[in-house]
Parts: C-alpha cells; sequence; structure tokens
C-alpha cells in the first residue's frame, strides 16, 4: 500500500549520483506520489531525473505535476526531450500545458511533436479557450454495428492500450457520426455472440465541442456519468471528456466564484504560487473601485454635515447601521449567487426570489431594530450616554435598521439577476461590492428617517 | 438523442388515465430527464406514476430525484411499496435517503427491506456521519489471485449485473483482505489465459471507512481515479466510492464555505426549497452575532464623542476608513479560506502567508492613502468643505488608511490559521466576520491616529 512507503530523499540521492537507486525508487512508487516528491526539487534537478526514466515513465509521472512546474521543467529540458515526453503524453494535458506555454514556445514544441500527435494538439487548440474541445481527448475506441461482443473484445485487447477510457464505447457510423454510446458492462455481462446492435439502446448524450465547458460541468452533474462523447456541428464524434477533468473544472468555477464574492479579481494561480506583484495588482484593482464608490460616503455625509453639528449622538450609530445593511446585503447576494451557479435559480425565478428576500429582509430587519431599541434603551437607564431623547434616537435606529437590511437584501438578492441578464457574471456582485453598496445608501436612509422623527427636538 | 425528445405533459396524461402512454413516454427517457419531469408532478400524482413503472425501472427513476422529492415521495406511498423501491436502489443512494428521513420512519423502512439488503443499509448507517462509510456502495466485484482472465470475464458475466461499477476489479484473500485493484482494462488488454496474480501491480490506493468524507475527495483530486476502495481497521474491503458521488460532496463543501464567507449557516437545503422560517433563522444567527459586535463600535464611538463634537469633518471619513479596512480583510480571508480547502495552503504555512499579507497589507494600504489624500486635496483646492487644515486632515486619513488596511489583511488571512488551529471550520472567518472585527478596531486606529496628528489644531 502506497501508504506504509517512507519518502525517499531524491535531492540527497541526486547528489550522490546514485541513479539506480533514484530509478528503482520512482519505479515503485504510485506517480501521484513520485510527482509531489519531485516537486521538491529545482526544475534543473527535475529535468536529471526525467532523464534517468524510461519514456512512457517520464511522461506518465509529467502529467501529474502541476502546471507550473511542468511549464518550468519544459524550459529546462531540451527541445528534443521535450517533445519525446509531450508525444507521450494524453491528448488533454498536453493541450492544457501547451496553453499555458509563451505562443512561441508552444508553436516550436508543437512542431517538434511527431506528425500524428501534432495533428492532434493542432485540432485541440482550434477550439475557443474554455469551450469542451479544449478539454476533450482523442484517445476512444469506435466500434460498429455489425460486430459482435466477441469481435468488440478483440478489438479492445489490440487497439484499447492508447484508450484514456475503457469504460463506454461509441458506435459510428461509415461517415464517424456517432449513433450510440455503449457501456463496457453491456459487452462483459451479455453472450459473446450479441451483435452491437442488439446492446444500443438508441439513447446517448453528447456535448457539443464548441461549447462552453460550464455547459459539460452541469451535463455530468445532472446524468451522473463518468464519460461523455463530444460531437461536432454534424454529429460526427471528435472526443471524449472523463470526469476527473469535470471535476477540476468545477473545482477552478468555485473558486473563481469564491474569490469574486471575496471581492477581488479571481487569482488563476495557486495563491503560494502567484507572484506578490501580481497578488497586489488582483487585490487592488477591486479595492480601488470600492474605496472610490465608498468615498461617496463622505460625500453623502458632508451634505449631512450640520446635522451631525448638532446630533454628534447620531454618529455613534452610523457604523452600526451601514455594516448591518452590508451583511444583509452580503448574505443576500451569496445565497444567489452560488444558487444561480450550479442551476438551483434561474433568471426566470427573479420574481419568486424577490417576494421571498422581501419577507426576509423585513423579518432580519425587525430582528436587529429590536435588538437595536432594547441596547439604547438600557444603556439610557443606567446612563445620559444618549441624552433625554434616547427613545426618539432608538426610534430613529429602529426604523433606520429596518429600511437599510431590507434595502441591503433586496439589493443583495437582485443585483446578481440584473448583472445575469446583462451577460454578465453573477458573482461579481461581490459581498463587498453590494456592501459598499448599500454603505452608501444606508446613510442617505439612516439620515432621512432622522431627519423626519428628530425634526424640532435634536434637528 | 436525448435533446430531441419533447417533454410530454404527464398531469396531463395522468388526469385523462393515459397510463400506458405514461409508461411508453417514461421508458423512451433516459431517467435523469424523466425525474426532471416527475419533479413538476405533487407526490401523490409521482406515486401513482411509480405504481405504474416496474421496480427497477421505478428505483433507477427514485435515485434521480432530489432528495427531498424522495423524501416526499416515500411518504406519498405505502410502507411496501417504499420498501420494494428502496430494496432496488443502489446502496449508497439508499443511505443518503435514508438518513434525511426522521429516526422513526428511517427505522421503520429498514425493517421493511428483505433480510439481505437490510443487512447492506443497517452497515451503512453504523458510520458516524459525514464519513466515508456512509458514501460507499457494497456492489463492487471481487476476484481471486488464481483465477484466470477468462475465468474472470465468466465471471462477470454471471455476477456482475449488481456491481456498481465494473471498470475496477478488487484482489482479496480468503479473510476479504484487499490485496489489490485490478482495471478492467488489464483484463481486456492481455491474453485471456493469463492469471490474475500476473496481472496484478501490488499498489493500491484505498479509503478507510471511518475517515472523513473531505479525505476521500482529496484522494481523487490527488490519484485522479473514477472509483476507489474503501478498507477497514484491518485491511479488509468493506466498500467502494465512485467519482460521482466525490462530485456531490466537494460541490456541498464549495456551497457550504460560500454560505460561510458571506456570513451566515449553510443552507443544506437548495434555495427554492427550503422553507421561509428555516432561511430567515440560519441567516438571523449571523446576522445577530454581527450586530452584536458591530455595537461595541457605537460604545467606542461614544468614548471619541468629544473629538467629535470638536472636529465633525472627522466623520466625513469614518465609513471610507472602516469600509477599507473591512474589504481588504474579506479579501485575505477569502483568499485564504479557499487556499485552505483546496489543500493549497496548510497550516504550516501560516508564517509564509503572513509575510506576504504584510507586504500586500502595506501595499494597498499605500494605493489607498494615495488616493484618499489625493481626493482631500482636489476638493480642498477647489472648496473649503475640509477647513484650513485640510493637510493635516488628509495625513491623518492617509496614515489610517495604512494602518486600518495592513490590520485588516493581517486578521483576515491569519484568522483562518487560528480557526484551523483551534479544531474549528475556517470559513468560520466569514467576509463579513472579519469586516466586523476590523470595522471596530479600525475606529480606535482612525481616533488614535487623529488625536496624534490633530493635537494642538482641531483636537
Amino acid at each position: 500500500m502506497s501508504e506504509i512507503l517512507q519518502a525517499p530523499d531524491l535531492a540527497q540521492l541526486l547528489r550522490e549520483r546514485k541513479f539506480a537507486g533514484i530509478k528503482a525508487e520512482l519505479s515503485n512508487l504510485p506517480p501521484a506520489d513520485s510527482a509531489e516528491m519531485m516537486e521538491e526539487l529545482s526544475p534543473v534537478e527535475q529535468a536529471v531525473l526525467f532523464r534517468l526514466l524510461p519514456t512512457d515513465k517520464a511522461a506518465e509521472l509529467f502529467e501529474y505535476l502541476p502546471l507550473e512546474a511542468q511549464e518550468k521543467l519544459i524550459h529546462a529540458m531540451g527541445n528534443e526531450e521535450a517533445a519525446k515526453i509531450l508525444d507521450a503524453m494524453a491528448a488533454d494535458d498536453r493541450t492544457a500545458l501547451l496553453e499555458e506555454l509563451p505562443t512561441q514556445v508552444c508553436a516550436r514544441l508543437v512542431n517538434s511533436l511527431s506528425p500524428g500527435e501534432r495533428q492532434v494538439a493542432l485540432k485541440l487548440l482550434d477550439y475557443p479557450e474554455d469551450s469542451i474541445g479544449r478539454m476533450m481527448t482523442s484517445e476512444y475506441l469506435v466500434i460498429r454495428d455489425s460486430w459482435t461482443v466477441s469481435q468488440v473484445l478483440d478489438h479492445i485487447r489490440t487497439n484499447g492500450r492508447d484508450s484514456e477510457t475503457l469504460n463506454v464505447l461509441y458506435v459510428v457510423d461509415s461517415d464517424g457520426k456517432l449513433l450510440d454510446d455503449v457501456r463496457i458492462r453491456e459487452c462483459l455481462l451479455c453472450p459473446l455472440d450479441k451483435k452491437v446492435s442488439e446492446l444500443r439502446d438508441g439513447f446517448f448524450t453528447a456535448l457539443h465541442a464548441t461549447d462552453d465547458q460550464e455547459t459539460a460541468v452541469a451535463t455530468f452533474r445532472k446524468y451522473d456519468r463518468t464519460v461523455l462523447p463530444v460531437i461536432d456541428r454534424n454529429g460526427g464524434l471528435v472526443g471524449i471528456v472523463t470526469v476527473d477533468d469535470i471535476f477540476d473544472v468545477a473545482e477552478e468555477e468555485a473558486t473563481e466564484d469564491i474569490h469574486k464574492i471575496g471581492g477581488m479579481e479571481q487569482l488563476d494561480e495557486p495563491y503560494m504560487d502567484i507572484s506578490l506583484g501580481l497578488l497586489i495588482r488582483k487585490r487592488a484593482t477591486w479595492l480601488v473601485v470600492l474605496f472610490l464608490g465608498e468615498m461617496l460616503t463622505a460625500s453623502a455625509l458632508s451634505y449631512y454635515q450640520d446635522q451631525i453639528a448638532k446630533a454628534v449622538v447620531l454618529t455613534l450609530f452610523l457604523p452600526l447601521i451601514i455594516s448591518s445593511g452590508g451583511n444583509s446585503g452580503s448574505q443576500a447576494a451569496t445565497l444567489i449567487i452560488r444558487a444561480m451557479a450550479i442551476g438551483e435559480v434561474g433568471l426566470i425565478d427573479w420574481w419568486r426570489v424577490m417576494k421571498r428576500e422581501i419577507l426576509s429582509g423585513l423579518a432580519l430587519g425587525l430582528i436587529l431594530a429590536t435588538l437595536g431599541i432594547l441596547r439604547i434603551a438600557i444603556w439610557s437607564y443606567f446612563s445620559s450616554v444618549y441624552g433625554v431623547h434616547w427613545l426618539l434616537i432608538a426610534i430613529t435606529v429602529g426604523v433606520s435598521l429596518i429600511g437599510v437590511v431590507l434595502w441591503g437584501t433586496l439589493s443583495g438578492s437582485m443585483l446578481p439577476f440584473l448583472l445575469k441578464r446583462l451577460g454578465l457574471d453573477p458573482a461579481t456582485s461581490s459581498a463587498p461590492f453590494v456592501a459598499t453598496l448599500v454603505d452608501v445608501t444606508g446613510l442617505i436612509i439612516y439620515f432621512a428617517v432622522a431627519g423626519i422623527i428628530l425634526h424640532g427636538t435634536l434637528l
């Protein structure tokens, strides 16, 4: 079992030139574990190691390295060596790597591939970024209607070696048009002389090569499959997509959404690997936008400067009130963004959501208003910090809280719909964005309410 | 192809008692699509429909319904009927359903299962909630070292019908101890007279039944598998876990984290299905906690009331400064929470993260400070809104911004580490939580800076 093995000190072995020992260590480990150990070495040390391994072993190990490490390693290796390893990689992993490399390096490497592999790489690279075509692999097995199960099994035995999955076989006609998918279990569970045409159920779900990868995630989610075929505009089978790649896409999307909800551009790189400069730039953009938005609070407040001078006590509750609006807005926005991302809520539901959020906002506002009024009443019972008009102040704070929380909840929940309707990413209506919006408007609600309730007494 | 089919009006057919038509429609559709249509019907209509279908078809369709719909349907069906459908379900899906049902209903249903199935259900339910034992299925095929490939294929043909996956076969010894996993492709790609012992590579990765489901997600992520075996304390094979269930767990975890980041308890139910009362309760809890925390701003501000009365101009920048701290804190917390969730950052990295965040916080603070100072300078050039001491005010705002943003970034990034160290969920350090924390402390930083810089002039 892999867990029992001790991690050998690869760098140490390298320094001592114990190449045979290294080779033995690496061949004994699952590639995922070897890759993890490799990551601790410098790119040059890694390149030396790769030279020690047979090409197919090297390619297998290479696929388990993270993209960044692959890129560095490709740079550290000679052109010819890199081509050999690329040649032996799975087509989809190769595409992911080539996309990451600078255009010139990519072109150079694609050209150094073997003719057959080059064609595959070029075909894959031709699809728009983030399209299903970019994540599919061309390594699958096709079978024909007229074959018997026995012929199918023979075909697998001869041609299946390079196939990414043998769990599903694809039935195509003479033009390459996809007719059906047949699970290997069907072949294994029935008599050997049965025809493929008798195994077919006539139903299959296929992805379109030019569709967005999010469509693929949604389709896998709905149909619970481990692999799906990809077709072109004419229904021709052009590739397959496996669920492990979908898992990665779904995870990246969740990370993107979480970063946006946190109020920044998505990083696209692991936190520990991204350069400090880029990290700061990705965060500064939104922070500056929010700062400029929040400057409106300074403008709005300068408009109420006279009121503040007359009733300094009003400022005491300013952060409390605007942050309550911001918090309820963050909640609502986050809820709706995630529900949209996993397909629980669509544009069509906006009215049902609005009704729920008005009720939620009122209820939440009432709860906070009660707490706020209680706090002022209790403090006033024991001290004179809020003056003789404490009851009026308490009412002002209570009414403002209901208004601000209701407004925060409503704008937080409706903004994702608006953004989606405009064709933008709903996740852009991040929690800090909604909070800033509600800060500015919440302040106006507060002073407007104060102007009415405290008119003639404090103001 | 499934996309071409028109959705039949099931409710209409039901009302017209066209049962044969319904049966034909449902047998022609992939179960995922039938399930989607069923969801539009009432539980009683659904129960009628299920009575029309053969048990195995009904069970297949049932598995595609969401848990909530399954629960309602079970209530609408008779005990015997429900047991029949439960009997035919995959073990892992049945466990997920039984867990959702009230304890009494669960016990009643488990008892009405056939003896063999009951044993399986009880075995699955005995593992702690959120453990791998709860998501595994007992439907897999085991083979022996001494068999030939031909015997394996025969074994599959006779016994494979109920197996959840045939892609991987498990080699066990006479005590049921797991010796190795063999992919079906190995059997399909080699001569029929080869022995199982010759196919084995001696390496396998296994999950432990009592481990947390998050461990399973991490293992699948690392090894890129579609299925993994589950072993007990003695290394005995007790079940398998398939990647489609892992996909669901990973997605639920991301949703949980997003809800927490948005500042609320995770809903555990789809937004559209959760009752309004529960929705409000889940949101109110955190909102009240944050409100109580934010009340400290009122206390802190009442301490600075005299300063405010002397220099009302200071209040104009109050929301701007504390929200900048909150926003940078949200960013940092969100980044680290997600990086921890997907394993990019561990407890051990805290010092490296802290160094990065100090530099980021300083840089971001400097950027915002520059903007803030510019804003005050420009406004003062054209008006007298900030008075004669505008330069001192500008410096106060600038210095406070650097301090508050640095503090926000630091506390936002370190809080997840602290929570994780204490054995709590890092996602609890939600954006609104960090924002509230930084609001209170940011305010103190602001007035402390003002007290020093404006001493002798405004204050």
